[in-house]
């Protein structure tokens, strides 16, 4: 069993990861920064973590399924951080943790 | 100027990244580990660079193109390594690493 | 509560990142990489989570302790690998996981 | 040549990733954080920068004098915007960072 079996969860991830980076950057030139603060953070969590565990599986990790546990958590924590937000980074960053926490849920069934 | 000017180069980083982690976990399973250590430790190098500018990009860092002139070395170098092995994920390895230089070639132009 | 309160766990982790790194680069130079494959992989994955695991609980990441499980697996299975060589690198880089896995689990505790 | 011939390095480049991760959590905890929004994001460079920087050292990396020069800009960069401010965290993240970029400039002499 390789990567090649993943294509849908590295999709996923590989979205997730530039999603979350790219709210996390948004959020740094929103002008209330104040009210952004937990976006950031957790949106930093989330892509180092959506990254981590695209390494592992494409190295065929066996670790790759305790990752996953600990990256669903990430995502659905930033998501529902996210949604709180109308900003439309914000909304595509949620969509992009829900569908990843999906995937992520399918790797350790 | 943000991560979704660059998709191009997006798409190469992460197909570079996993062609050379499958790379480095097939090389570990050949008969003649020997004979594929630099491949291994390229592999590595190659995965780790390609990642690391990936989550550059997405975050709007200030310091993607310095880090791209890094990556060129690294795909360029992982490249040279594995053309010289017949093995279908040296082959593979070695065409998505060429392909990532371009586009990290574009990124700094 | 900073990563000031933790100076033993990330001492433990710096040291064993730094021993899993140069345990995978001396394997690498071995006579015989083939009795070596298992500990160069594990290493690599031990030293990716310590390091992983390092930056998490200086920013003081909310899943540093689901992050430190994975860790102490990683740890512990790399320890188990090394210790089956004799090499001097493979024998110091068991008792540096050892070490990590304890610290890791007071983290948890 | 291996890591143990660096140890004042990577001693430099651990205490910066950790002073510019501590750095980054509390001036998300300031109470403007717009005032600082230039040190949060490179607090994130310079950690991220130094952690692959330790990681390429240890292995022994033939990219880490190239890495190293990166590491020197994100250092000196996230000192300028740290001194600026007159919080603990922030004087003693841009110590850390002129302390490491001081070592990287040797590693590269």
């Amino acid at each position: 069993m390789t990567h090649e079996n993943f294509p849908s969860v590295l999709k996923a991830l590989h979205e997730c990861m530039e999603a979350c980076n790219h709210c996390y950057d948004a959020c740094l030139q929103e002008e209330d920064v104040n009210a952004m603060v937990e976006c950031i953070r957790l949106d930093r969590e989330c892509a180092d973590i959506c990254a981590f565990l695209e390494q592992s599986i494409t190295r065929n990790s066996p670790y790759m399924q305790e990752i996953a546990k600990v990256c669903i958590t990430a995502c659905e924590e930033c998501a529902d951080s996210c949604e709180a937000h109308h900003h439309d980074h914000c909304q595509k960053c949620a969509k992009a943790c829900r569908k990843c926490a999906d995937e992520c849920r399918k790797l350790i069934a």
